[in-house]
């Protein structure tokens, strides 16, 4: 929620208790914040930048080393009066996290990441036209393969799956690898004594994105185009999921009750018009005008669909995940342009939208970083 | 944001470091929060429902009861063995709240609104065809003439106006009354000498609408039909109000693009097809019939706009807030079949439709919420 939101009556889950484990906890997440954040920095620019007293930060850094998460790195060269000041940074390789994205239809991808979110190897295994349960166990088998062949200590397992899931890391519903209520998390974590965490594939890339790539502010709309369509929402900082885990699933929104018939069963959802097969089977052999006419079509498409929620949301920072032979400036102007004409230009006319800084490494980078921040506790 | 949310890194404002003043402020707010929300309580009632220790929660309420906020109000009857425990209650009276709700084109609402919420007395006065600084002279003198006869002293003075509004008060644009960069709160606050907080209507809406309401869950889409279409969103329990402050601002988004003309320029608007003063227009000297027909097809444009924002937002609880003399079954059963027919089961199936329970004080008593939230800091 915006920082800046005006605040309401509160139930009983939105207060919280301040007791001293708790003061400890947040001050350990507001070092590491700003040692992910900022890089190497001293003890005295960690209590300036966190508000915190020097012994607390003392305190607090001993305890870090000694988890071996940071480490002192040299001091620092352009120093005045007195004693250089020692750095201490995260070290990058202090733990592994191993990453999964399960969201392309024909291979699975799975990464070895360190702490800074560079892939030290990376795997990419064709799904062996496999559904249910059989999917589940080439996933986990993949997965022990990774933890016997990692070169550090692994902190946890991260998956970016397609489908709607629970935050728990239960995949309720994925329809192609005929998922349902599938305990993934917990039964991957049971059988890898590792934790695992698991989110849909588009709110894996949003994550990702923020972190990584170069958004700014605290509210972030990601639109995935791939096997469908999918999108994450980051409000205030925080990745938002809505009433069910299915917040983002806009792909069977009808945007035309007179189009194509949906595997869905009804006419005219956002998928008939724009995911990633669909648009490469259009492209495929076309001419380089029918190319621009094809992108420059979904992108309409999928702006006349994203209007409201832009104006909705007010949100400035759109970012669209797409398989790289897909972007292109005809897409991009196009979806901009739709949603400009819709909406009035006190909203409309401050939306930016790019694409991906990540590549088709977001949903990979994401689902690291849902491992990252949770089990280090950071955010 | 959903308090399930997936934490993400946090960049320095979502941190915040826990000091004694802070721990204390928030443990006021959990003790009142109680109170507020379940009525008197035993002080062994509020340390178990807050978590906080006995003799703290003594201490706080001696601090309350001097601040005169809260009352002893005699002692619980069907007490066990031992003394019966004391009941320590809000005192309603302890201070009132001036509201006022400036979105009706024909006249100004005012209330002397007490601290559970309930109106006190009421003012209501045509705008005298005013705009620009007229009509702030108008809303101040009012306000000072409350002020004047208000029956207990004044917590502060709560502003539903129309247009988009900043956090902080201004109204950075209300067509109607021409206001453009009107800093209503703070120019009201310095000339009344009491603290002035402004929202728009449809986030006030929302306010009183959580907190009075029957809304169970932490998120809540409230659209609101009025002399516009405007939308409030409160997500993981707080106020959204996007990266410009017009989140909700749905009335000029483009529903049709070969539609009615619109004020602002553009063609078909949501609100070319649906406002009060439209529906009203065409439901003058209608017979039954064609009412039905109004309503049913203002509901399904409504419908088809929102579709893709329930879908993305994954909101079960949503709010219509209008005039009475335009509710009715036919709009909000049509509005509900347009959502389910545009969105997947797994969302549209659960999405529950409904008037707001306040009625046509919902913008005066969130304007009353607002000041009581923030001026208690209770939320």
């Amino acid at each position: 929620v915006n920082a800046t939101g005006i605040p309401t009556n509160a139930g009983p889950r939105r207060g919280s208790k301040v007791v001293p484990e708790d003061a400890r906890r947040n001050n350990r997440r507001l070092v590491l914040q700003r040692l992910f954040i900022e890089g190497p920095l001293s003890r005295a620019d960690m209590a300036r930048a966190t508000g915190l007293t020097r012994p607390t930060v003392t305190d607090l850094v001993a305890s870090l080393l000694a988890e071996g998460l940071v480490e002192e790195i040299g001091r620092r060269a352009d120093q005045g009066i007195g004693k250089p000041a020692t750095l201490v940074g995260v070290d990058p390789d202090a733990r592994h996290v191993l990453a999964f994205d399960l969201s392309d239809d024909e291979h699975i991808t799975a990464a070895e990441v360190d702490l800074t979110g560079k892939v030290v190897s990376r795997r990419i295994e064709p799904w062996r036209d496999h559904v249910g349960e059989q999917a589940f166990a080439q996933v986990l088998r993949l997965a022990h393969e990774l933890v016997a062949s990692a070169t550090r200590p692994v902190l946890g397992v991260g998956i970016g799956s397609p489908g709607v899931v629970h935050d728990e890391g239960t995949v309720l519903e994925a329809a192609r690898l005929r998922w349902s209520d599938m305990a993934l998390g917990a039964r991957m974590g049971e059988s890898l004594g590792l934790p695992v965490h698991v989110t849909n594939d588009a709110n894996a890339a949003t994550i990702g994105e923020y972190t990584f790539g170069t958004t700014r502010g605290e509210n972030l709309l990601l639109v995935r185009v791939g096997q469908g369509v999918g999108a994450g929402l980051l409000l205030g900082g925080h990745l938002y999921t809505g009433d069910r885990s299915a917040a983002g699933e806009i792909g069977h929104v009808v945007v035309d009750a007179d189009g194509a018939a949906c595997s869905c069963g009804k006419r005219g959802c956002l998928e008939t018009t724009v995911t990633a097969p669909l648009l490469a089977q259009r492209l495929d052999g076309a001419d380089p005008a029918t190319r621009v006419d094809v992108l420059a079509g979904a992108g309409r498409s999928l702006g006349g669909a994203l209007a409201t929620v832009v104006a909705m949301l007010n949100v400035d920072d759109i970012v669209v995940s797409a398989p790289t032979d897909l972007q292109g400036e005809p897409f991009l102007r196009a979806l901009a342009t739709a949603i400009r004409e819709r909406t009035m230009a006190a909203v409309g006319g401050h939306v930016e939208l790019r694409y991906s800084t990540l590549g088709e490494d977001d949903v990979l980078l994401g689902a690291a970083v849902l491992v990252i921040n949770r089990e280090l506790n950071i955010a």
